[in-house]
């Protein structure tokens, strides 16, 4: 049987090789006589199932060496407290909102230093994204936050700021918890990147954090131990136990993802050439119908989340019950947007999206 | 093949009968079509298996209904500062010392509170817990903390102290990381109750906190929203996205628990009297043996963390590597203690303990 093509937001679809690996796996690692779940985080068994996913990650977003990779806990919302306990000193900091996760940094952050908005799109509806050129950044900020995806609005900046480039000497703090893997990352452009595993990395409870070394060692004194980032990457994502199968399974991910390729492309190279043929199937398809409408300026389109809507949405309801018996799950959209959302991570296969496609212009001639 | 026993602290053996069900719903929970670990958190399927969980796990430990269970992120030393933040209010907490983790708990509560040291047996070396009569309990404390049970040093408070008996109106906070589901819990005598899952839970990565409800709704203005208790208990613990598959892995854990018997006895009881064996039969061999030593005073022992040395340290790689041959893992003793350790958590059945003694009373044999 034909496994259905899941377009949940996150957690979501992962690679069906890396579940059927996990499976096989589950009584006995390697041969190790335990789960990966059963292994006490400091035997040479996790430790070489950590490193090595470590390695795979910088390898595969070439993370630079005077960045650390951290595996943390507690998600995005928990990174909205966590960057400003380790970054802000107290300090003023500056937000770009777009969308409903920097607007949840944005508030958050007020419990811990002096945050300033430099740029919203609200007024826009989030639908398109504030130019760099008109952000009013601050002189004296500690930090500029972003979110370089925004998972429920579906607009992704598609070009990173340079911020020294718009007069600000601050670094760039972005939270890419929804785009992460689907594409390439200027790390000269970055001080610190966030992102909960739940979407392109793997199964939710693990953070990723990937920061540059002079960031690390700043802390305020009431930044709890666990979330302190030189602590953590001091005792290499071990201060406290980390969730080793979340970070096995994203291990096993990272693998999947190395061995991928589209012509001489390889790894998140060949990713974002899929990842760009997916969302311009979809998006085209959307926009050249009249019975299906995306909102988002065209420049400012996620190639991961796609909110649609039904012109007409009464039909809401026959749309996803339609949608499930033809095998496309979890289409329906974020609470607070409303309609429907196509989430196109890294585990989702361009014939997916055909099938999606093919059930949505489907539906619509039913109706006509 | 005989799967080998696992006596690793944690993360530790889980169920054989739950890790073969996760291998076989891996691809396809319940013929939704979806991974546990692809679902949305907000849809139907995981809400089902996050509400059995919750009910299940109240059931076996009786947990009352003015007391709230909240799956959370971030293990006992996130807990550390979670627990001050929530219930600190900045002023004066007693903290009972008595081994590692209540030390690390006393260390990190400076950064939010003023913990005053009503006890400690660092005198005696953390093997003989201070009598809860000599415990000098502050007028004014917001809360008492407790490790419960010590993972490291192995020692084991096996009855909670009434705090009204001796004086104190303030609430008890045990960190029952290490025993939680192994015993049955006097609820009357606690206000919160925490612990990480990976001893006798389902995988690390998973937080338990089980909290009184007149207790939420008091953190501190610097606590982040993902650690606020009446936040997580509001949101069902879906503030933020929870580690969904891990609490599904718990969940089978609670299933498993529940099936359990010995006699007339079902469920925590069963295996309360499960542990006792263990124990027994277990600290029964130490004692009576010149060659092996365990150094916590009697009415102290842990049912669960049994610390014991060779009195010859030299054969410590030996006894290791011999165990290892037969099919007894990870027994090494934790670092800051040194010798060895087995856990007799809950997965470990009786054959298990009876195995390792016997390879023990060879090993004894074999050098003498």
């Amino acid at each position: 049987m034909q496994r259905p093509y899941n377009f949940s937001a996150g957690p979501a679809a992962m690679p069906v090789e890396v579940l059927q690996q996990a499976a096989a796996e589950m009584l006995d690692w390697h041969g190790s006589g335990m789960s990966v779940m059963e292994m006490s985080h400091r035997g040479k068994e996790f430790m070489s199932i950590i490193e090595t996913a470590e390695a795979d990650l910088r390898e595969l977003l070439a993370v630079p060496p005077n960045f650390r990779i951290l595996f943390m806990q507690g998600g995005g919302l928990g990174e909205n407290a966590i960057v400003p306990l380790n970054l802000s000193r107290g300090g003023v900091v500056d937000f770009v909102v777009t969308g409903s996760w920097s607007q949840k940094s944005f508030k958050e952050a007020r419990k811990f230093c002096d945050p300033h908005l430099a740029a919203s799109n609200e007024a826009d509806c989030h639908t398109r994204l504030p130019a760099p050129g008109s952000w009013q950044l601050s002189p004296d900020a500690q930090y500029v936050h972003l979110c370089s995806n925004e998972t429920i609005h579906g607009v992704e900046l598609h070009e990173l700021p340079d911020l020294k480039a718009l007069g600000s000497n601050a670094p760039l703090v972005i939270d890419f918890s929804s785009h992460v893997a689907s594409r390439t990352v200027d790390w000269r452009r970055v001080g610190l990147a966030f992102g909960g595993a739940q979407k392109n990395l793997g199964p939710a409870g693990v953070t990723l954090v990937v920061v540059r070394e002079d960031l690390l060692g700043h802390a305020l004194s009431i930044c709890p131990s666990a979330f302190d980032y030189k602590t953590v990457a001091d005792n290499g994502s071990m201060y406290n136990t980390p969730p080793t199968y979340g970070i096995y399974m994203a291990g096993l991910t990272f693998q999947w993802l190395k061995r991928q390729s589209e012509g001489n492309l390889r790894g998140i190279a060949a990713m974002e050439h899929r990842n760009m043929a997916k969302a311009e199937l979809l998006y085209g398809f959307i926009d050249q119908s009249s019975f299906y409408v995306n909102k988002v300026a065209t420049d400012c389109r996620s190639r991961m989340n796609v909110p649609f809507f039904l012109r007409d949405e009464s039909r809401n309801e026959a749309f996803l019950a339609g949608a499930k018996a033809a095998g496309l799950l979890q289409l329906k959209g974020h609470k607070s947007v409303g309609g429907m959302r196509a989430s196109l991570y890294n585990a989702m296969p361009l014939e997916g999206v055909q099938a999606l496609v093919a059930y949505m212009r489907d539906f619509e001639q039913k109706l006509a």
